[in-house]
């Protein structure tokens, strides 16, 4: 299975590229992993918030295939453990989902057609993070999914 | 205000000490904030747990001074927003707190008479982070809480 994480933005900063690439590196023997920064026309993305969001549906309804398994970051979603995680993904692989999608969404949320797109919906904290800083926190808990599947002791709780 | 980032452990991957510099830098006009990576003698923290905890123990009960607020990250604490991470903040300083401290634990977690110590614990989320994590974390969470005491854009919510 293939995953994708999606993040509405500019491109990372040093430390997030290398810090998600560690946690890629780590995560290739089990499965493929990529991040994908989608980046709206400038001056749109920052001066006029419906505009954008709306630019950013179009955008991502246009990439999005039918096989594609859409998770969506978003505060109000549910929020699951790091071994929920991994059972999510263990259920879409024998459910046979070849790609799935992990949607760092804009700084002004997603429209609602994307709400609805979206197979699941998940948080990562009461907190409030970074969009760069939570494409790092979701390579290292794909990381960590895997691990929990592939029973690697990374994960030792 | 200085506030002590606790982390018992090796000292910071490349990434990490990047991204927690960044964040310390941008802290940095409105309060003082470092990491203090403390180490257990080699070979004691991962093949003995119980001798462990109990060397952390001793070893953070002797470098806490009386003045110092205790926070505990632990799965089991507390879930606050960002904003309450901020009025937290603000409270400690209308006490007259001088030096804030925040405890990440061993892997293992911390012993009782450490979790007696803190004044409050809190969780970061229900998901499972690798400690280095936790400090970039910590290290943008203390960021966006300043600047929410400071009226500063960055966190629009």
């Amino acid at each position: 299975m293939h995953i994708e994480i999606w993040s509405i933005g500019k491109e990372s900063d040093n430390f997030i590229d290398e810090g998600t690439k560690h946690y890629f590196q780590k995560t290739m023997p089990w499965n493929t992993i990529e991040l994908v920064v989608l980046q709206l026309p400038k001056k749109v993305a920052t001066t006029d918030p419906v505009r954008a969001k709306q630019q950013e549906e179009e955008m991502l309804l246009k990439k999005l295939q039918p096989g594609h398994y859409l998770i969506l970051l978003d505060e109000r979603g549910k929020m699951l453990t790091s071994s929920q995680w991994a059972q999510q993904f263990q259920q879409c692989m024998n459910q046979g989902v070849k790609t799935v999608v992990i949607l760092i969404g804009g700084a002004f949320g997603v429209t609602d057609a994307i709400k609805k797109r979206a197979n699941q919906t998940w948080s990562l904290s009461g907190l409030v993070f970074p969009h760069q800083l939570v494409r790092l926190i979701v390579a290292e808990q794909v990381y960590r999914a895997f691990s929990i599947l592939n029973n690697s002791p990374y994960h030792h709780v």
